[in-house]
């Protein structure tokens, strides 16, 4: 195999296929990016057995050939050469030379025979949304996924289809996150379980353009997106997912607005005091026009008081505040609306056309 | 004590007093700020018995008085308060109350009572440089301090004055840094030992301004930085440092001058074949009009060459490529010139007024 690339174009293909490589593998061959050139198109294949990533890159075939390279020490090397024209040479015993400007490296090879290739997928049932809308639903409830294995569709990501409404679900037995997008078209319903560490991988890959579409295929066994050059095949997990429609109620007792940004503020505050292995909460007090917030450790005190427009019942309750914090870091809302019913009922932080809405459970105060 | 800052003002000065708390101690005093509010200064003051630090902040004293608060969790406190003033106060069992904003905060002092002082000094003899000349000259020597503690003296870089000639030298067994500078005015002699570690925390402390004076104090025992609104007191080294000028020579019989990124960037690409436990070498072949450079691990084999301006008889040295790096990192200049006699005598970089020069031993490449 002879092929020549330009230098950007080579490292930044790699830099996706560097996702689907594993940390640690038994299978050295996963260590490695198969390279194709066949037919004028150079591919590039990387795969952990769960996540496949086939990228393509532009670039001059001399002769057509594969060869598997180390991921890593491969990409170490296009990084650290020049902004220039790449030849990647590569022998019968995979010995593979490679040249730029004044540098000529000479690695091992391996033949790549025995490089899983991706599964065979039915590609008629798929979904077109902007890579923006894709990356921000993920990052908007990733938080929220177990990394529990024992329950292995709570380390996943629901996504429903319902003819032009997508809604993203992900819960780990303290929180729930559900967004909710209105897409372009109506598609056939869906309803899978996507890993949460594919769609971890899938975020790093996406550059987040509105302009920019990605188009998921579903298949029994498999989603797949495709987008720009590249394709990431990941397997999805099994079994069903949890009703999480009888756990949402739109009643409740006490609600306040209240300013975001200040919200949080205190909260990032309150977690000052609070040792790693402690787990002690932030107790609210909400009254007409004013929260009050306390935070009581070993270390020390916080007491916060902030204005806010209330309805409803007076209510004492306490979160853990990273919990509270990590639904507020993915709102974007300048102003957000808290609904509790009591002290030992989840709150729910949702928007009127519940675009978003987070459930947290509160914790017992009187442990503490 | 009651006293009222601006919390960007107090976090600017709190930034500075953290480099002198140590990061484990048995006297928990050490893991303090001391706050002293006396004659309408507000003092910080901060120590572990090698490094001590003295800053000031402006701000407003109500009541005077001091308080010793962990530096840490007091710099985390006003780092996550809002752009607006402070309120400090203290009572008689130390117990503070910081407001400010919505957030009343209660924390535990010390008395401040056993706090080591810093030791009184004379301030007679001393020396003005800019900030800007003081940060570079740390920067292009420190690499070079060796962090055997065997060998005190070398954990240290000699800084010696001869008239308006300030020289800074530091060594590690295996290269030599040395860099003059040229100051406005002539001072009588001097010739000290600063701790390495003095001087990486001064060089974070320093904001590199050309504009700005940094004057040192040298008294028997200690050496003073005085800048801004902030005094550092250090430990001198004691003993006799090495006869550096012996281990110099300005004959060669191979130089050539090279374009320094173009160097750098061959003996960078050299140890992406190096694993961490390897120690091998980048061998040099010095040739009429051009240098060949080969790296030849278990990994792979890198072979470079690029042309140079070559005096002298033709050499084929090696080097470990990091102790080249190191010096090619902190010389500005874009060509540079290396001067050799050798395989087993060291290589020099050195520039034409010789305002650095950095001694490198080579590496017997026929162990390898």
């Amino acid at each position: 195999m002879k092929i020549i690339c330009k230098q950007q174009e080579l490292l930044a293909a790699l830099n996706i296929s560097l996702k689907a490589v594993p940390g640690k593998t038994s299978m050295t061959v996963l260590e490695c990016v198969l390279i194709e050139a066949y037919d004028g198109k150079i591919k590039l294949s990387t795969s952990n057995m769960e996540l496949s990533i086939e990228t393509y890159v532009s670039g001059r075939i001399d002769s057509e050939g594969k060869i598997a390279l180390n991921a890593k020490m491969f990409s170490e090397i296009v990084r650290k050469l020049p902004d220039d024209m790449i030849v990647i040479e590569s022998d019968s015993n995979f010995t593979t030379l490679i040249f730029c400007g004044t540098a000529k490296f000479k690695i091992a090879g391996q033949s790549g025979e025995d490089f899983p290739s991706m599964p065979k997928t039915e590609k008629n049932d798929s979904v077109v949304l902007s890579q923006f809308t894709l990356k921000e639903v993920i990052r908007q409830t990733i938080f929220s996924v177990s990394d529990n294995e024992n329950n292995k569709v709570m380390t996943g990501e629901h996504f429903e289809i319902n003819e032009d409404r997508l809604t993203v679900t992900s819960l780990d037995g303290h929180r729930i996150s559900i967004r909710n997008v209105v897409l372009k078209e109506k598609y056939s319903n869906k309803d899978v379980i996507i890993p949460g560490k594919t769609l971890n991988e899938i975020t790093k890959i996406l550059d987040g353009d509105l302009e920019k579409e990605v188009t998921v295929f579903f298949d029994k066994n498999n989603v797949i997106f495709e987008f720009d050059e590249t394709v990431v095949l990941s397997r999805l997990i099994e079994g069903r997912y949890l009703n999480v429609k009888q756990m949402i109620s739109s009643d409740y007792d006490t609600k306040f607005k209240v300013n975001k940004k200040q919200f949080f503020d205190c909260f990032d505050r309150a977690t000052l005091l609070v040792r790693e292995s402690d787990r002690k909460p932030v107790i609210i007090g909400i009254y007409d026009g004013k929260i009050t917030l306390n935070m009581n450790t070993s270390l020390g005190t916080l007491d916060e008081e902030i204005e806010v427009e209330k309805d409803g019942k007076d209510l004492i309750i306490a979160f853990n505040p990273k919990f509270i914090m990590d639904v507020l870091r993915v709102i974007d809302d300048e102003e957000i609306t808290i609904y509790m019913t009591n002290a030992k009922s989840p709150c729910f932080i949702r928007d009127e056309e519940t675009s978003y809405n987070y459930l947290v459970l509160p914790v017992n105060f009187n442990n503490f």
